[in-house]
């Protein structure tokens, strides 16, 4: 039997990172010839816990089929997120915090979604239910994941078990939870190095709405004002980007990880929905978003629910 | 918050009805209004085990949205095997051992799925996971359930964790595991007061198979020789069904439960496909499987094989 591949979604985050390592451990403690992989290169904040705890990125690959038959998905499964060969493997696992779409397999498999802010919680509770102890680096990592996920507890994604998770997590990797979490965090906001057209493809994803095509990114900064200085730039990028792509809105969610609030950019049109949905008036193309962190949970739902 | 509805698949076999029973009351035990219900009336050899355990069966439902919000599936996934109106409640849950396909949801969920034998040892594995404690009668249903789901070990998709968990259920349940067994698959047998069109449609289901559409119907019995008795009226029946239904070719796989080997009855065309499939040339439309008890593993996939 080839290898098992272990894997997180394209353009992966911290924890597409983190659970594909520490689910990859567990399946070798378990006996398993499995390898961690991922769909992309680490981003600036993945890289800075890699170096912490003193780990590689792991290998990238851009098709699967060509060296295994069997594969283990990590924080997503709708395909046309994971690696392009998906239809051509055989999925043993699914370990998943998403809703389920765009998946189907010829086989029974192991499939295990929960409701809960990060993969690697349930990659944790997994390896408490299997007894296995978990290494320093690897705990490490899955608390960066938390911490990434949930932004440091503040999003309305997490729940009670992410924070008894990382709490039990930082134990292990012996870092202070609070401080080594606003660093890591901090390390993904260096923005001013980065040309508006990076930045806007940062975290962004497509989502259909009535008749409209929206674009959604967001990026984490502990300076909104410094995001902002390019204003005019980054409205230029996103006329563009609406023209190239076919999108009709686009919405840049800057979002200030310190306060735990949310700085809003508008290009394109209905922007009459974009007031609608957050009950503010759009000014020079701006709105503040008090208290808003996720786009999961308070953009998308507001926005789409503005258009039917 | 309405009352969360839990059941299995439509036409419901006894892990159908046993999950739904068993995983409604963790549900409540965790502190959650739930209720096992059933998409249809249960089977006699369901009947039996419920008579056994003294529980009676689930009240049976056509549509859901008419009276909740909520639902948790057990023993399926596939939205055309589940209520009709699925579409339009919110899954909370799903505890499965199929392949996944046709599910989609708007929201993350809890879904639990393990390549077992029998969904009720994945719901035996909660139970002990949330370290709660199993009500005798219910024991006594999920032990029915691995018992029909796997005939008593005898078929290729039992695991040694469906075994495991039948013996502790066993105990729970204060039954000869061996002895209650058989007389529960027994009890499904009664075949000969039931007209041939019953019997093609207790466990049938259909099948795309390259430009075919294939039928494939499975009974169990303690006796070959009483169903072939109605060789003649059967095949008039899969005859007309096939004209009625646009079936290309019909299946019936007759399963000695207690030799463990199967007699194919088949009507229709390609006939060359099945003898291939099987290695067996068919006389009289008949041939002897030895060895073989699920369609699962054991019939659909040779067949499909056959096509390609």
């Amino acid at each position: 039997m080839s290898k098992i591949l272990v894997f997180g979604h394209q353009n992966p985050d911290t924890d597409a990172i983190g659970a594909a390592i520490a689910f990859a451990e567990l399946q070798k403690a378990l006996g398993k010839d499995a390898e961690a992989v991922a769909l992309g290169a680490p981003s600036e904040e993945t890289q800075y816990a890699l170096d912490h705890f003193g780990l590689t990125a792991p290998r990238i690959v851009e098709t699967v089929a060509n060296e295994t038959t069997d594969v283990m998905l990590v924080d997503h499964n709708e395909f046309q997120q994971s690696v392009a060969d998906i239809a051509e493997v055989n999925i043993l696992s699914v370990v998943d915090h998403h809703r389920i779409a765009n998946f189907e397999t010829a086989n029974p498999l192991y499939y295990r979604a929960e409701p809960v802010g990060c993969t690697s919680t349930i990659v944790f509770k997994m390896y408490k239910e299997h007894t296995i102890d978990i290494p320093q680096a690897v705990a490490g990592m899955m608390l960066s994941a938390i911490v990434s996920d949930t932004l440091l507890f503040k999003s309305p994604t997490c729940t009670e078990e992410d924070i008894q998770a990382a709490k039990a997590l930082a134990e292990l990797a012996d870092v202070d939870l609070e401080a080594y979490g606003l660093e890591m965090l901090k390390a993904g906001t260096k923005l001013s190095d980065k040309t508006v057209e990076t930045l806007l493809d940062l975290d962004a994803k497509s989502f259909p709405m009535g008749d409209k095509n929206v674009r959604i990114a967001q990026v984490n900064t502990v300076d909104l004002a410094e995001v902002f200085e390019r204003q005019a730039e980054l409205e230029a990028a996103m006329d563009k980007a609406n023209t190239d792509n076919g999108y009709d809105l686009f919405l840049l969610v800057v979002t200030n990880i310190l306060d735990s609030d949310s700085e809003l950019l508008v290009v394109g049109e209905p922007k009459a929905n974009v007031e609608q949905a957050f009950n503010v008036a759009l000014e020079n193309n701006r709105a503040f978003l008090q208290g808003v962190v996720s786009r999961k949970k308070q953009v998308v739902p507001q926005l789409t629910e503005s258009f039917n």
